[in-house]
């Protein structure tokens, strides 16, 4: 007695005995293999191609050869004629068993494949897309059974798809769906919104659908459009948010409302145009059709979800800083004014977490995960104010801290924004105590001899936030700077870089065009900043009654471009093992692209933000402890011993009278969020 | 040991012991006893007033005193100053038992009250809103407690009113959410769909919600305002359907469309149009705001509802006849450009049933309910088709009949629409075959001496469609008119009244500034006419094999208007006792009110739709057959019993030769659908 055919499906090892004949789409929809299709097996899309072993595998105790399938085709041919075919490779939905087998689903031709990210520490993010695209032959209509053509579209999607929940369909899809349906010669094309509604339709096969994952940040929007399918990302772009003509920062935006009452209607109106062009840009440049774009998921701060949402962020500038609401929403692309989509795209707006914890740190969760982490993890999202996450799968909390702009080099004498021409690293000789540096765009330090040469273009025009934050530290690292955070002015007799300014002094950075120093007052700055920042996960480490942090996560692009060494050094971030400690780019972008590219995590994100437990600094009394001794550098009580085995930490000297004012205004200081 | 005291609610009946200064709405709550609230119980609405019982009710063995409750509180004297409270009359909410009451709710402070209609036959309407008005209290926002004001609102719904399932809000309530609770000082009244949506808020205490029931017509257009609580008709008004310049019926509508691509997009507009200004003037009549009507519900038929919903129907207009959807559907106002009501008000359409039976039937059903129904029961809805349906609460058949206009009015010589001046009523004296009629606008017989003077005004201007069946009827019973429908030119030596016209005879109705006679072309018209009503019937009887149907209800205008006997002695309606025969007025107005009124009729005519089996008299060979015999007047096979115990009938005399080309062409025609 001979037995069925076996088929064994890699990378799963699934495997079963199926009879010959049966298609190999089949098997693997029997045995749970997750194969693509758009076409429903009709030869017609390519996305069920896979891999046909050559060969004995001795693991299965089995032969596969080609031959062990049924010939190529006629779809297949017409498919390799058409779109071309990889050699070795079958459409699954056509190749049919006729003797013992091993395939290979290749990545691309998996539903839930996995998009890879560049970096190692994360994981993947699996595509499950809120839209699917699914090609449907629908039956024709016949006066016996007077079933509506929408009814008749229903029953084939159940039939052909198991799509059993549809409730309703867009107006504009009813309004096209029986042209559309006679155009096709009763097949068509539609795209269903998290298996329930029909939101888009074509006669015929289709298989383009897109998507938009949106950043609004206060200073930059940036989006990346997406292949629904696949999950690429096909371009990418971003414009400084035009709103910046009502305020820079986001307390003037909303202090411009206050005293303009009605005005954010307009302010609203100039993000969607501004989100509007930027749309037209990148789908300009992927050659995407409006109509394509079939989904867009939003994150940002919450006054710039409140603004583009058209709520009006009043509440969010005052106590108790009431958000509107903190539950994700899901919108249509018309609803927001959004004119360079499909109108019916469906638009996801991702949670905000508190009144000072946004959407976008909803993103960075995503992004980073901590809750599915063994490892207690610290995540400072660090702009003009300081998102913070601390926790892992058993517990998350989360707050803001007031930092200020002074880490992206604003109130800072010789600050500027990242640009090229600013300091970005530092070095000093703590024999000379001379600096040596490089300047954004130009890959030589300054002691080199080519230097000036090469800087000549742009010149040396100032210092940013990273370039700040490693002069402190070289200075403190030499004595430049006490653990008070003074210039040291006895030093002036050892260089003359340190020269007296009014009562304080003065480190000269560089001469040139301009004269780059670092002033007392910047120290005083970037210590109001590091220090909330520091009180902030201190105060979370408290409440989470942990000592230690195992794992910390810069987002954002602060987080890129400083080094995590010099951030320890100057006691911004807690002691942590330096390899351990990750710069995660635009993690609150990713976010918005998980979300996009997979629907079960809008639902976990929204489950996600109701357990985080938000700690709300402004009013816990400990903050302000932790604050005055993160004035210190690094810190007046808390030990680096991790930071200790990289660098050799100065003893403490004896302390330099501080000027009273100065010290005074800049521990008492509590300072306004912006 | 001293019992608690009882409560007995009337009408219900239902009793139960409660301790001393439990508020009376509450032991209302707890026995399940339906009283009304939008505040909540909180003294503001005056929804939940009772009246106490005075005296000794043996039945319950009680005595009840007014005093048996608390006295007046604060809360009722002001409602008492504010809004005014009938004597005997308590806020159930403020009035606590003291001692043994019984309570009487009156109707109008029962959530699910009836609305009484006037016909006796059909059941009242049970009030159950899609909308509802909540007046809630919010928590106040807490920095230690983070949730948004949107999830506060949801909580206080779900402690407040039990409602748990709110899924979402409507973009622009929740844009003005955050001002409506601090304006209200965190009390809102919020407006919820099916108890699942957020669709209007207002600060404070907000009573007024109204919605409006259309039914559009391909002839008129008619509307009625209704209040969501009480389900009281506040204003009702009609338009003539404005589309009526693309074409006077249905099918030239189609052609028009087929004739000019894109056109429906105008076509579409005219009629949204048209419902704007409608809603305008009702709106107007009542004093209703804009924003205060919240919900709306539709009918019409297949081609009136896909305009409505911009669907081209030129699908409509040729078999297979396919409807684009036949399934109920839920659409916010703006997505149909109605801006006469809030943009968030809910529009529901009621499902088409087949091509030819429309939303309109679906009304006819919710109001005529044959399907809660133990008798067999025929409905026929006369417009420019009959739609026919069939069955009792077992069973449901539904089908078009291509009856053509001439019921109306057209295609008959001397016909005009029933309107002043026409003659709607006709008896013409056996012996000297001489009629005497009445016309609208005029209460007095023709023959009455002052008739003339009465008249002079509008003078007679032609025959309505009931004005027709009844002089053809008329004619028969005097043997003017032959069963075959031949006007009997051997009569001609006995009255001047027959004429010969060409080589046919015509019957002179009356000399006046016209010449109102019956032609033998408008004999034919209407045994046409009726012919395809009986054998639309027939087909469903056949179908039902039955023999003889145990209720008419005559639906539309002209149900209203003819006298059901002579219906019966022409032959447009089978055989049935006549008293079981009623004229049910615009009947598919009233299901689109149901609909607007009962949320559950909403879902139940889905589930009916589904379940009603439609017959396509076009593919069906008996329908030819039962429209021939149907030619004959009454008929020419089938007897009738019931109508024989009212009129004698005469006995079929010597056939009189048709014309041929008459004949035939009467006969053999099939129409198209108008």
């Amino acid at each position: 007695m001979s037995e069925d055919p076996l088929v064994v499906f890699q990378p799963s090892g699934k495997r079963g005995r199926f009879s010959v004949g049966t298609p190999i789409l089949d098997c693997a929809r029997k045995l749970g293999v997750d194969i693509d299709s758009v076409c429903g097996g009709r030869g017609i899309c390519g996305r069920c191609q896979v891999n046909v072993g050559d060969g004995e595998f001795d693991k299965f105790g089995i032969i596969s050869r080609p031959e062990n399938l049924t010939p190529f085709s006629a779809p297949e041919e017409k498919y390799q004629e058409r779109r071309g075919l990889l050699i070795g490779r079958r459409l699954s939905c056509h190749a049919q068993l006729d003797g013992d087998i091993v395939i290979d689903v290749p990545p691309e031709s998996q539903v839930h494949k996995q998009v890879v990210r560049k970096r190692a520490e994360v994981r993947d993010i699996k595509m499950d897309p809120a839209i699917r695209l699914h090609y449907v032959e629908v039956e024709e209509p016949d006066m016996h059974k007077p079933d509506g053509d929408l009814e008749r579209l229903r029953r084939a999607l159940a039939e052909q798809w198991d799509i059993r929940d549809l409730e309703e369909i867009d107006i504009r899809s009813l309004q096209k769906l029986q042209k559309a349906l006679r155009e096709g010669d009763w097949k068509v094309t539609v795209a269903v919104h998290r298996g329930q509604r029909i939101t888009a339709i074509w006669p015929g096969f289709h298989d383009r659908a897109y998507g938009l994952a949106f950043d609004i940040g206060t200073t930059t929007v940036a989006v990346h459009l997406c292949d629904l399918a696949s999950g690429d990302v096909l371009a990418s772009d971003g414009i400084m948010n035009p709103q910046i003509r009502f305020g820079e920062d986001l307390m003037s935006r909303v202090s411009y409302i206050m005293m303009n009452p009605g005005s954010e209607v307009e302010i609203t109106k100039t993000i969607r145009d501004g989100i509007n062009n930027l749309i037209r840009r990148v789908r300009t440049e992927a050659g995407v059709e409006k109509d394509e774009i079939l989904n867009a998921t939003f994150v940002g701060n919450p006054v710039m979800h409140h603004l583009l949402l058209g709520i009006d962020p009043v509440e969010l500038g005052g106590a108790p800083f009431a958000l509107a609401t903190n539950t994700g929403m899901t919108l249509w692309a018309t609803e927001l004014e959004i004119t360079e989509t499909s109108p019916d795209a469906r638009v996801y707006i991702l949670p905000c977490i508190a009144g000072h914890v946004g959407a976008d740190t909803a993103g960075v969760v995503l992004s980073e995960a901590p809750h599915i982490s063994d490892e207690m993890t610290l995540i400072v999202d660090v702009g003009t104010n300081a998102e913070i996450i601390l926790g892992n799968r058993e517990r998350l909390l989360a707050a803001s801290s007031p930092t200020g702009p002074a880490f992206e080099g604003a109130q800072i004498s010789c600050g500027q924004r990242a640009a090229p021409g600013a300091i970005e690293r530092v070095r000093i000789d703590p024999q000379t105590l001379d600096p040596r540096f490089k300047v954004i765009g130009c890959d030589l330090w300054s002691d080199d001899p080519a230097f000036a040469d090469t800087i000549a273009a742009t010149g040396v025009t100032g210092i940013c936030g990273s370039g700040i934050i490693e002069v402190l530290a070289e200075m403190y690292l030499c004595g430049l700077l006490t653990t008070d955070g003074i210039i040291n002015g006895a030093l002036s007799d050892k260089t003359h870089r340190i020269q007296q300014d009014n009562r304080t002094y003065r480190y000269l950075l560089h001469v040139g065009e301009v004269e780059i120093a670092i002033y007392q007052n910047d120290v005083r700055a970037i210590q109001l900043a590091k220090a909330a920042l520091y009180a902030g996960a201190r105060l979370l480490m408290d409440k989470m009654e942990i000592e230690n942090v195992e794992k910390i996560v810069l987002a954002g692009a602060f987080g890129s471009h400083i080094d995590t060494k010099y951030a320890m050094i100057l006691g911004m971030i807690p002691d942590c093992d330096l390899t351990k400690v990750y710069a995660a780019g635009n993690a609150a972008g990713t976010g918005a692209r998980i979300a996009l590219l997979n629907q079960q995590a809008r639902d976990d994100i929204q489950k996600i933000v109701r357990q985080i437990e938000k700690i709300e600094t402004a009013v816990e009394p400990k903050f302000q402890d932790h604050f005055i001794d993160a004035m210190a550098i690094p810190h007046k009580t808390a030990s680096s011993p991790n930071l200790e085995k990289v660098v050799t930490l100065p003893e403490p000297a004896e302390p330099i009278p501080a000027d009273d004012d100065q010290g005074r205004s800049g521990r008492r200081r509590r300072r306004q969020r912006r």
